[in-house]
């Protein structure tokens, strides 16, 4: 039987549209018909690396194309919802660029459409195809951590500063779907805070809590003001612990075999706590292009039907967390109940 | 002219209390004539190792000694108050364990009554006297960072469970110090986050942001679940920032000179943002015992009559902003004013 | 006046010809109009990347083609000298990759010939056109080391074994070339050590050293085997010394301000000896990438009639050292002077 | 059975010896009774700290003392062979700094007086009783490393400058004893090469290189000129591969599981060669006190007549080491054969 070949157009051709175009083309049996973007010097760079993909500034011309089975779209987030919605409307699979949408509404309503259009909708968190958020995931799933405590990330550097969303919007998604893919527990509530420091009213800085429904709490450090580059996240568990250092070229998942037990015999002040202090391990990760596995996946899901793991629901549980984030912000930093 | 002996007595001789003993021992023209605990086996260490000083578990025999000029008190926390307003009472210079007090309260009873004996208050925030702090400071009094933007603290490793206070209260005080020290700012608000995960009430982890009436945003990470030790402190200036790794013996400090301009003519969707990233410089820092310093400091206040800058106030400080932290955690992150 | 355009060929499109041929092209006014490999599959990844390049596996096509100005020689070392000689003698500037040549008379014999026939000859030791080396070159030649006393450098790593040469001819090339650049000095003498561990007689482990006539000692360990990558080098002057830490992101190159500064006043008993230790510093690198800035210099030669500093002279002081290191590991560590 | 006292000697109380006198002294059922220096002032500081030990700057007092069981001898190596001579003919059980002697000669007479007397010899090779080294001979002898192809070890800082022996004498008896303890194959020959820069005759900087008579290649990197502290050891095996950092506080040992197979079927131009790299793993290392295990080692060995395993020949496989090591560098790097 042969294999149909899948048509894809791309929305946006900025930062990460290239990638994204690149990364669909080099699948066997899929191919890119068509990027959309507003800028023609954008679709003049398309042009120069891809002489055989139809451009246009005219998101319509593949809104209404009947050659085009699924649509990704790699705009800034503000124009996510009106896009993604007339593809839906229109038949049209999405992969939808992170943060899915600038709001819970506007989530929920795609979710909707597209399960009445029985169409797939894939957010492209991209961080959870690299090796090691895969290699972590196979670890909290073995229970080789055991019962966790704690997710506690830092994600800073010296910019980009952005025009139209804080910090928060900017960096933290990355590390809520990633904790979102590897906690498979309820989030109970947020607390943030964070600062703006030039006169805008965008956060440069900001630190979010989240607490879950179990034991487990999360702590998400964000920053665009920082001297240096840091992409580190400890994960702490009853039987080991974690660091994870995305920047550590070769060893970027190191397993703890520490641990503290604490029994609680008779109140408060009678703990009885040991510590226990073994040997580190360092897993080897796998070095595949993470969005080159992502597109590969996309694909999959829709020739064969399948639910993606990073559907809408999980770019919803995203959105939800971030608008409860920004609500505490506003609020001094009061508890968002989720 | 001679120079008098200054008779010195400590109270609490376990895990800290060894080096109070040793340092002041060793400063030319003072004398540790005392050493009082409610252990024996602790009282026996003494005499092991300084076979002349008196020892007792009778903390009254100190404070009607007419030969003692001042107390250095290195108990828990929650007898510091008791102790410290009897040796002020009976006309006792006092130098005392961080963090101060256990309320702001009892902090500024003992603040008072120094005054009103003329007597001489040190709380023990030995942080400020290590050749990095000092180093730091210089650094930001000769206006090399610039105005600052933010600080931003980690200070996690696996233990020391502590069974009467939370880890706020056993690790924070020495970051809030530092900042107190560093930064001639007032404080306005704090937010507090944490979690305990052991069936008591006292957190194992928790995050504090502390606002400033300026621009300046402070952070603490503090857990004692961490299966790596980290004491990182991160400080943004508009001219340029610093990382600060009290872990790296050769490299403690580094001064990046990088920066971000953020020009913002017409309104927020027209910031100019530019950056700057130049050299990098690590200034050397002195290698001396800080505690030893800190001593001979304190001797060097009574005997010139000082005032040291890490007299009571100091010590109210730190106590008010960690009752804020205590209160903001109570109630779900609300934020406290000071 | 129009600027003339040249026209390059390139010979060998392996792991490194691509990058030749990628960056000679992106240079204005420069155009690699020809390739040439044995390998027709190597051919068909030219022509699919750069459709306009003629391909052949014929190298005398290039030779007699009167279109070409210069050849690029990207072919394993024992392919250079054929090469690069029947370029020569058709007129044709040469870019050789290195090392150079097998021998010492095969690269005096090109050099000879290039000058008869007025060519240029340019030694593809593309290390001495990153921004670390172009930094280092500035501190020595700006006195900011002082007299130099030693340079060492480990260039360690797992693989790739060559076939045809020991790992002196495949990774010392880089370090000696370096060495030749930054210090104006003659070489004396070379001792070799080393060992082939898999039945052939290709080293994969060597240690050189070279002593230079002045106060000037080098060492250069190399080794297949090493479970981690290393490339540091050790700079030591009588003023300050260095560390070129290659795979260091940010930080490449850190000066310390320390010393030894030794006072012989009365015999070797007699030494008194002082040392200093200060700031250390981390001069920002540029980040350009090093092929393209070698590659334009090698068009600017050939235009404005300028002798590069990589010419032959460099690159047959490269192949001396190479050849004194392997007769020195023939013959048990003999010192074989230069 | 009562357990009888051990008493024991100390000449020499300069920087190793107050170690040695602490650690001796700490031992239960062994005494240190007499301490000699010919420093009066060094005598002061033995009073002061230890009351009850007698002092002497004649060692003839310590020798013809009946009631001294043993001799520990601290002094410069040049007077070793004179005391350790004298304490061995009158009875005396020795403890010998390293290096044991000044030359082969010396350690093959003081054996010889030793066995002829039926009394212990132990030269001080403190590293093979820390953690580290403890850690890697369990690994070398359980074959996790496989057969072993090289030992390659880099020992460098700032000073301190010695005025009676080189660099190689002051610093690579540490690394050839380690390397004489994990290695238990025979040594063929020996390549040094190296340099003095201060006019005197001592090499400040060497390099070594030691044959084994099967597959092994040993390589030492000594340096008393570098600016940064360096202190690690890489050993390759057919199967595995290890890094032995020992500054690094946490992490000193890391086991790679990685290697490369190579294939010879058909000639030197055939190799098939073939990489495997798999994960990291960082033991747990015991952070015991090395000094202290020794000399309970030397007390032990003593009372129950056990020869250990740091006794005379250890220390004159060292000695023949640092001897042809020596010759090599005043012969321009001929290989000296063992």
């Amino acid at each position: 039987m042969m294999q149909r070949v899948l048509n894809i157009a791309v929305v946006g051709f900025g930062y990460w549209g290239p990638n994204i175009v690149r990364n669909f083309h080099a699948i066997e049996g899929t191919r890119v018909i068509s990027v959309c973007d507003r800028e023609s010097t954008a679709l003049k760079r398309v042009k120069k690396s891809y002489p055989s993909i139809q451009t246009s500034t005219d998101f319509n011309k593949i809104i209404y194309s009947p050659d085009i089975d699924a649509v990704a779209i790699v705009t800034p987030v503000s124009a996510h919802y009106e896009l993604a919605k007339k593809a839906l409307e229109n038949g049209k699979h999405i992969f939808v660029e992170k943060p899915f949408t600038s709001t819970v509404a506007q989530a929920e309503k795609l979710i909707e459409l597209a399960d009445k259009k029985n169409l797939k909708i894939m957010v492209d968190h991209t961080f959870l195809f690299t090796g090691a958020v895969r290699k972590i995931k196979e670890l909290v799933d073995n229970d080789i951590l055991g019962d966790l405590y704690y997710y506690d990330s830092m994600r800073v550097n010296l910019g980009l500063f952005q025009h139209d969303i804080n910090v928060i919007w900017d960096l933290v998604p990355h590390d809520l779907s990633i904790m979102d893919f590897l906690i498979d527990e309820k989030v109970d509530a947020i607390i943030a805070s964070g600062k703006p420091h030039f006169g805008n009213e965008l956060e440069d800085i900001a630190f979010i809590t989240v607490y879950f429904t179990n034991n487990i709490i999360a702590h998400f450090n964000v920053n665009w003001l920082s001297p240096v580059k840091v992409r580190t996240t400890l994960i702490g568990g009853e039987k080991r612990m974690l660091v994870w250092n995305d920047l550590d070229a070769d060893e970027k998942i190191k397993v703890y075999d520490k641990g503290v037990k604490v029994e609680n015999n008779e109140g408060i002040y009678n703990l009885l706590v040991s510590y226990r202090s073994g040997d580190m391990w360092a897993p080897k990760v796998e070095q595949t292009e993470a969005l080159r596995a992502e597109a590969e996946y996309f694909v999959d899901c829709i020739l064969n039907d399948k639910t993606p793991f990073n559907d809408g629901h999980a770019g919803l549980r995203v959105i939800k967390m971030l608008e409860a984030s920004n609500k505490s912000l506003k609020n001094e930093g009061k508890m968002v109940k989720l």
